[in-house]
């Protein structure tokens, strides 16, 4: 029996993982949760789940929860020091980080810190903090394993060989709803319209990164965290989300993992690895489906996964600030403050301002996120 | 320093893999060689890769081939015997079938008996005696990496896995030069036709295996030997063979191999096994390439591929009469005594006028093979 904290249980990944322990009630055990601030689904959570510490983040609304639950056997804390809680919680054999933004950052460290392996499906946590992210699992021996699609491919990929052997990373992208639109037609893209992806089903922050390529640029810069930052990583378009990702060795030899993109499939093998349990999930029909198209990202239309590129490249809080730059500007647009175009553009200018220092400890993350999000919200509030 | 017995040097198979010894001086070493009958060019391989054994299957030619390496310190042996003396060479480390055909078993069985670890691109070895090549392998403890395209592809994507996991193995097939032939076209195709291999460069009677995807029903029992004969195998059509055969996995997670259709790549990875060297091949472009099919096999057009599959489930020497009742209708084929659409027909009423008997030792295996080709023959010289 495998016992788990799970940290955003009520978003996405949340609830996609709770839906895989619900499927193996043998093999997983919930031993604590925290979300944010939906109260209402959290609550029925915990009354499904039954774990012994549920952690809310918005402490607002801490007393409609403990409402909720008051017939329950179960401790409630709240705030960011409840989710560091539950990130650390004694009893978890792993903790999977489903967290969104920024906010992941701080319980994947204190999960590390605890010595708890770490399943993780927030990108920012390895994007803004990598270099202290990755010192800490070395520290205390533990394991990081991704739970992003590309990721997991990835780690499945590698599986068997020594990661010196890799010549290069193959980051597969399915090119967002605006894969085929032309520069002219991007400039006028509504709310709706970038809500819509193609392949996966995904939280409002990821989708319209995905619609910017964004979320490529900030799975390029995971990537290179977890696989080796000197390690090539190639960004390809392949429109249908089959080939999660691939790895090119040293002989030419390339290994992909495939599948229906269904985020059941990687959740699960971040939970049963270095075993794989039966999945009742349906099985990929490459000759129904027919064909799987492959070409290069356009930079120019897509320059939000050129940004991140440079990010990466430039390094110390240079990430950090594209990160934050980016959440800024994306709930702007989600808020209807700024037009599509000008996502990128907050961004480019925010990391234009930006004097990127050495990345020491924590607090440097945190004053280059801060002082990121503050440099695109008058960014955006002097050019709207 | 890997010292090889390299067998059958003189075929496709033989030349690739010392292109690829050549490349790697520091690695690898030719201890034994051993060719069929084509004493030019084996003699130069002789002259250039100095083995201290050659075996020479041909005894007719073997006065010309002592004439040709008479100023070289090297022992000549000849006919099966001396194939057999090439695949049990005391110093070899590995020892290499490129053989061509059923001739490939005794040597493939005296190196597996002899203790050594065997790459193995000789399908027949598999197919026509494959529960006792097994069994040799597992009383020695020795290993049988595959060097088949398809085969080295499932053997690398289960590097790393437990076999329990497998739900299927895909095997890919480019369909051949007539994949897209109607029924009538194929009763009129012509050897240089057949010849005409879209992808692979290949020896005669292989490509035209590869045209009646009797390759691919070959194939199909060797996976079923390899990775367990109880594993289901699917047999999908993927025109580029790009991809070189896949493993789905019980969490529905497909590993797949790709890379450009050139067999040095699993030729050297059975070399370097367990690991991988820098290669200077050219990588595979996905995004130039554009896109990758796939298409359900059509077992009408393709009679072979059943009667591959309906073989290996009637089981005992019943695959062995497919492949030689194959081997004779093929050769009747490329000496046009028989159209092409005959060459399934000869191995249909092969099988159907054989009564199969379990295989218990060498001899079973011999017996049904002498029995095949006398009944093909028969029936070739009958019918046309």
């Amino acid at each position: 029996m495998k016992k788990i904290s799970l940290l955003g249980s009520t978003g996405s990944i949340g609830v996609n993982t709770l839906d895989v322990v619900e499927r193996y009630p043998e093999n997983f055990q919930i031993c604590a949760l925290s979300a944010g601030s939906n109260v209402e689904l959290f609550a029925q959570q915990i009354r499904k789940f039954k774990p012994a510490l549920a952690a809310l983040f918005d402490i607002s609304k801490i007393d409609a929860l403990k409402e909720l639950v008051a017939d329950l056997d179960v401790e409630i804390v709240s705030g960011q020091e409840g989710a560091v809680s539950a990130a650390s919680y004694s009893d978890a054999d792993l903790v999977v980080s489903g967290v969104v933004g920024s906010a992941g950052l701080l319980p994947a460290l204190a999960a590390l810190r605890a010595g708890k392996n770490l399943a993780l499906a927030n990108k920012e946590t390895l994007v803004i903090a990598g270099e202290l992210v990755l010192k800490e699992a070395e520290c205390t021996n533990t394991k990081i394993i991704p739970i992003d699609s590309e990721h997991s491919a990835i780690f499945q990929a590698l599986n068997g060989e020594s990661p010196e052997r890799i010549k290069k990373i193959i980051l597969t992208a399915s090119g967002g709803p605006f894969r085929t639109f032309s520069l002219k037609e991007m400039e006028n893209v509504t709310v709706k319209e970038a809500l819509n992806h193609p392949n996966w089903s995904m939280g409002a922050k990821i989708t319209i990164d995905s619609s910017t390529m964004m979320n490529k640029g900030l799975e390029y810069i995971e990537a290179k965290w977890l696989f080796g930052v000197d390690t090539n990583v190639e960004v390809i378009v392949h429109a249908q989300s089959i080939i999660h990702s691939m790895i090119e060795f040293v002989d030419t030899s390339i290994m992909a993992q495939l599948g229906i993109p269904d985020m059941r499939v990687p959740i699960a093998y971040a939970l049963t690895y270095p075993d794989r349990f039966v999945s009742e999930l349906p099985s990929l029909d490459l000759a129904t489906m027919g064909n799987l198209t492959f070409e290069a990202p356009d930079l120019v239309r897509f320059p939000c996964l050129q940004l991140a590129m440079d990010a990466m490249e430039m390094g110390q809080t240079m990430p950090a600030v594209l990160n934050a730059a980016n959440e800024i500007a994306v709930q702007a647009f989600l808020d209807e403050l700024i037009p599509y175009k000008d996502i990128s553009e907050i961004i480019r200018m925010a990391m234009h301002n930006h004097r990127p220092v050495e990345l020491k400890e924590l607090q440097d993350v945190l004053d280059a996120d801060l002082w990121a999000r503050e440099e695109a919200t008058k960014l955006i509030t002097v050019t709207h």
